[in-house]
């Protein structure tokens, strides 16, 4: 899940995108397409989980776990997805960042 | 600023270190460690810059950038940090992951 404990990984190596935003004032539609776009990237070939953190000042970030390069540029180019980021960008979004990066390594603690 | 926009960074390669995290309930000195911790990061040779996004719900995201692996590994054992990690076991988490990751592109937008 984005917003309950870290994701459930592999070993890796594997593919982190890590998408750092600030929100625009007000919804926009926003919540609906974000839900919809989190289920349709987890059926993408290559998924392999996402957590997500948003303060309540508007910044946020969603880390999207992904097996490999290939797997991020479909899902990049993925029509509904495309469609969301050029939204993102007239309504949604002050300012954002996004990092490809190839996790070398990883470890995780559960009380 | 860990909170406000996304940091500003040199052109990659460099690294990205992913920390998501599940908080305990109540502060237990939390937040003014947190702010000392991320003024000593800053100070560390290599550190490039610092993400950072907690929800409501207590689940939160920081990604810091360092120049290289030897800086992230100084930067594991300097002592207050290192102190910190402790504690951040023994009180302030519930859960964490941490990553480890080459960023390898990275591009941003702003309005």
């Amino acid at each position: 899940m984005a917003d309950a404990y870290p994701a459930t990984l592999p070993e890796p190596p594997y593919y982190a995108v890590v998408f750092t935003s600030l929100r625009t004032e007000g919804d926009n539609g926003y919540a609906e397409t974000a839900t919809k776009i989190e289920k349709l990237a987890a059926e993408q070939p290559g998924y392999l989980g996402i957590d997500s953190a948003r303060a309540p000042s508007g910044f946020g970030i969603t880390v999207a776990y992904f097996r490999d390069e290939a797997s991020i540029a479909a899902w990049k180019q993925q029509p509904d997805h495309a469609e969301a980021q050029q939204h993102g960008r007239d309504h949604w979004y002050r300012s954002y960042a996004l990092h490809v990066a190839k996790v070398e390594r990883a470890y995780r603690f559960d009380r």
